[in-house]
């Protein structure tokens, strides 16, 4: 987020196809920053040549997104969501700052409880949870809870009584470049029914949750569900209950090729959203960022292993990575997400040419990017190292144990 | 493969859209089967219920394949793809039989030799190999490496000088379920190019390689494909060179929903188009079955965690289980490999009714089933346990690190 100052006329242009490698506009507004995508740590890092794959996260990077986002939106609860990158280092930084988590798994909450953080300060967030989890999770004095289904609240009933739950409920993800599915949350009216139901089970029926979808570029997403929580809350209250909090989930985006919004426009838009939408009774706040905290802290640095083509004929050259689909780049799947890419050789004057870009296994999946018109140096070669940017979420997390033999993605945090 | 008889007549039927869940035929053919899917080991070893999510594989299973693969085929030397589970009891026992090895990476070949495999029994199965990873292969006793472009061939030719290499051509991939790209191979006129250069490095062309496709139900596929490497044999003779060997690939398909064509029918295609089109001078064969060996070895038992309706009026539920994409169950990407499944409570009368089948993470990429009209009972509730069948192959080792907090696929080899 926002390591850069982007004009607000910047904001999604359309994807120009067979363009050249997106790159980050370098508008930067911190002398920490010294060239797109890296900082003066990064760089200093990187510059000793460490084995490849690995990724290289600037945790003062992570502080300054931190910082911004509760300065943009201070009357939210910060719960950084764990599973974008769950290193020790980020997490005990986050703790030091004052950040609570979302967390997805009892293993989540004891890592947090292990880097020290109040169980106070943790939500289970997942809706999808063991009943001796939750008994654990209660245990250990965690006593926030999400739910979007009868059967979950019961669990949570029987194995945390008392506890604090939201419901998660459906919404529109227009806008979001990874959307979500249907997996989560459930109809608004049945959002309704199991709230009251918590009360009747002993439950504190505390709030209401959405999530926007993942790396969502359009602010006004919000809005729309925060007009349906608005009306729920009003109903609740009908009802005889006090719902008083909002948590808008996640969605917050990080910077790839193309520039995103800036945090205080979205923390303006929720604001005018909350004021107009809730009677005077504004409900408390939480949001869940991962990727809009530390994408934009880490490159990914990579080995070219061949540059090959499949035909003498053919114009467009495949470069293969030893950093893929299985350590390290799953969110290139379906080509949605687009990490800028820089080269060792992007100012030798050569020119581009067209790539497809793959990882290293011998899996047909593991290709990156196909149809995005990726344009790489002509001189690239085996041994030439690539930088991917914004890489810093999402990245470590879904690396595979060993896929073809190739070792989960080694990170650095600096 | 073919722990049932199948009647050919049921190769691929159609597939029946809103079908109940798959199962797998029972006509059991050795006394060990003693439910679909199920061996009495396996069995045993679930009737324990042990921890969930895990995967149970039945090495006798693996033997059983292997054997029947060399009885149906004896002229091709069985290279197993050990990226398709790199266990090393699995690996152990096909070393014991005298199986050899495809590896991708010089992890898979130290994971090989650590067990006591003959490194000439190894080949460096991977087109993109990083020069040192080569160096180290050869310096370890590996000759035979596959290549598929001039600068892999120059690596090659530097740090394993004077090895056998073979070079993979692209063929078509219509019939599988699970089709490669582009990714791999060269074009035949490439291919021939690239094999005279070999000599020139003084290398050893040994001979040709190829990929049908992954699960590939379609047996004439080879033909296709053994056609062009007829056309380049007597091209490369031509040219003064004695190529040898033809890599059949893997493809080799497991029986998951519907019925695959047994070995013998592979064999037997393989053997006529061989017989037809080499004029005579029958090519040394190799085939690197994965799937095909281990698929319908394993069981994934795994813990429904929550039955939930996203809103009252709807009929179909949401089956979340212990097991997803993330921890096991990667290849339901795109719902092509649909492992049968089976419940506790398939026979408690209840009727059975329309699922998505999710995964336990917060993602919502983490759907396994949600077009493929799974049925699963009524009755079925969070605790009660589920079995994922066919899934000896390519579940452990896509597996993440961790992604959410939750831990790898644990699996038991007995």
């Amino acid at each position: 987020m926002a390591p850069y100052a982007l004009r607000a006329d910047l904001i999604d242009p359309p994807a120009s196809a067979g363009a050249t490698c997106p790159t980050l506009s370098l508008v930067s507004r911190s002398p920490d920053w010294v060239a797109p995508g890296l900082t003066r740590k990064t760089a200093a890092f990187l510059a000793d040549r460490p084995q490849t794959p690995c990724l290289v996260v600037d945790l003062d990077v992570v502080e300054d997104n931190y910082r911004q986002l509760r300065t943009a939106l201070p009357e939210a609860a910060v719960y950084y969501a764990v599973k974008a990158n769950p290193a020790a280092p980020l997490v005990a930084r986050l703790i030091a700052l004052g950040g609570r988590f979302d967390t997805a798994s009892l293993p989540e909450i004891d890592l947090c409880l292990g880097l020290g953080a109040d169980p106070g300060h943790l939500s289970y967030g997942n809706t999808i949870k063991k009943a001796r989890d939750i008994a654990a999770a209660h245990a250990r004095g965690v006593d926030l809870f999400a739910f979007d289904a009868e059967e979950e609240l019961r669990k949570i009933a029987d194995n945390a009584p008392g506890s604090r739950v939201f419901c998660r409920i459906l919404t529109d993800n227009t806008g979001a470049e990874w959307p979500l599915s249907r997996k989560f949350g459930c109809s608004p009216a049945m959002a309704r029914d199991l709230m009251r139901l918590a009360g009747r089970l002993g439950l504190d029926p505390v709030g209401l949750s959405f999530h926007v979808g993942s790396q969502q570029t359009d602010p006004t997403q919000w809005h729309h569900a925060l007009e349906t929580c608005a009306g729920l809350f009003r109903d609740l209250r009908a009802d005889g209950l006090s719902p008083s909090l909002v948590n808008l989930g996640g969605g917050l985006p990080t910077q790839y090729g193309r520039p995103v919004p800036e945090v205080g426009i979205y923390a303006e838009g929720i604001r005018a959203a909350v004021d107009r939408l809730f009677d005077g009774e504004a409900p408390r706040l939480a949001i869940e960022p991962g990727r809009g905290l530390v994408g934009n802290a880490g490159v990914l640095e990579t080995e070219v292993v061949l540059v090959s083509r499949k035909d003498a004929g053919e114009e467009r050259r495949w470069v293969y990575l030893d950093a893929g689909r299985f350590n390290g780049l799953a969110e290139t799947e379906g080509e949605a997400i687009r990490y800028p890419i820089t080269t060792d050789r992007d100012d030798d004057g050569a020119g581009t040419g067209p790539v497809v870009l793959a990882g290293p296994t011998c899996d047909s999946v593991d290709v990156l990017y196909d149809k995005a018109g990726i344009r790489l140096p002509l001189s690239l070669t085996a041994g030439d190292r690539l930088r991917l940017l914004s890489t810093g979420a999402y990245t470590t997390t879904y690396a595979s144990v060993g896929f073809n033999g190739f070792a989960p993605l080694e990170a650095h945090y600096l």
